[in-house]
C-alpha cells in the first residue's frame, strides 16, 4: 500500500464528498483517506499544532473525529470489497454512524503522523461494525467502535429506465 | 444562566487551557464553555458551515468533540461544587477523557447553536461520569457517554512550604 494508491473517499458521489472528517471537496476539512492494507483498512492524519489538548497531546475531539470517519470509509470499502468491486468501479457507498465509542488508553502525542488501522467484523444489511486503533509511533494509544449505517440512494440511479 | 455566566473553562490552570475544544488561550479552537444550570450543565455551541457532514448535518466529529469536552468541563464543575466551592473560588481541577460514547440518534441540522446538557451520574475517586444530550431546536439529535478521569497535579502546589 502506498499513499498514493486509490482512497474509498475519492470515490464517494460528489453531493456526499463534503464532510470536514472525509470530504475531498470541503476546502478547509481533513481530507481523511482510507485505502485498504491487506485485510485491515488504513487512514493516516498529521495533526496540526493547535489541534492539543493537554501540552504535548492531541485532543480527543479529534482522536473521535479521526475514528469516526475511518470508521464510516471502511464501511465503504468492505461493503465494495464483498460485492466483488474494486475502488473506482462505480461511486463507493456512503456511510453514517450510528455510534461511536472511543477507550482512550493513553495521551496521544502531539506530533507524529497518526495511524488508524480498521478490521470489519460485522456486515449485515446495511449496517457494517469496524474495530479500530489509532497508534502514534507504532503504540496503540486509543481504540474505537464504530457502527455505521449506509445512507438510503446513496448513489446515483442508473441512467434511463421507464 | 446567562452565556456571560462564569464558565468553568474560564478557571482552568493557565497551562492546561490549550485544548482545541475548550482550551481558553486556544487561538483557533471552538472555545466551548460550560455552566451550571440548576443541576445540569449546558454547553453551547454555533458550527460553521464548513462544519458539515452530509449536506445539511454536522459532522460526527465535531458532534463528539462537543461532547467531549463538555464531558470533561462538566465533571471538573461536579468536583467543584462536591467540593463545596464556587467557580472562581480557586483553579478548577482538570480532567481528561478514558472512554466516550455517542449514539446518532439522527442527523443534527447545520445551522442553529447546539446545546449539550450534562448530568452528572457517577463521582468516585478521581472518575466522574457524565450522560449527555446535544439537542438543536429542542430535538435531541445525539446523546454521550463520558468517563472523565482528574489529571494527577493539575492545580498548582500551595506555595511555601518546606
Amino acid at each position: 500500500m502506498t499513499d498514493d494508491a486509490p482512497a474509498i473517499q475519492d470515490f464517494y458521489p460528489e453531493d456526499l464528498s463534503h464532510c470536514y472528517g472525509c470530504g475531498r471537496l470541503n476546502e478547509v476539512g481533513l481530507h481523511l483517506r482510507t485505502r485498504w492494507d491487506g485485510d485491515d483498512t488504513v487512514t493516516r492524519f498529521t495533526p496540526a499544532p493547535y489541534h492539543t489538548a493537554i501540552p504535548g497531546s492531541v485532543y480527543g475531539g479529534l482522536v473521535a473525529s479521526l475514528l469516526d470517519c475511518a470508521g464510516t470509509g471502511s464501511a465503504s470499502a468492505a461493503v465494495l470489497r464483498a460485492e466483488g468491486r474494486q475502488m473506482g468501479d462505480g461511486p463507493a457507498p456512503r456511510f453514517v454512524t450510528a455510534a461511536l465509542k472511543v477507550d482512550f488508553l493513553k495521551p496521544t502525542p502531539l506530533g507524529p503522523e497518526l495511524e488508524i488501522r480498521g478490521r470489519i467484523v460485522e456486515i449485515k444489511g446495511r449496517k457494517v461494525v469496524v474495530e479500530e486503533t489509532l497508534s502514534a509511533d507504532g503504540v496503540v494509544t486509543a481504540t474505537g467502535h464504530v457502527v455505521a449505517v449506509r445512507m438510503r440512494n446513496d448513489v446515483p440511479a442508473p441512467a434511463g429506465g421507464a
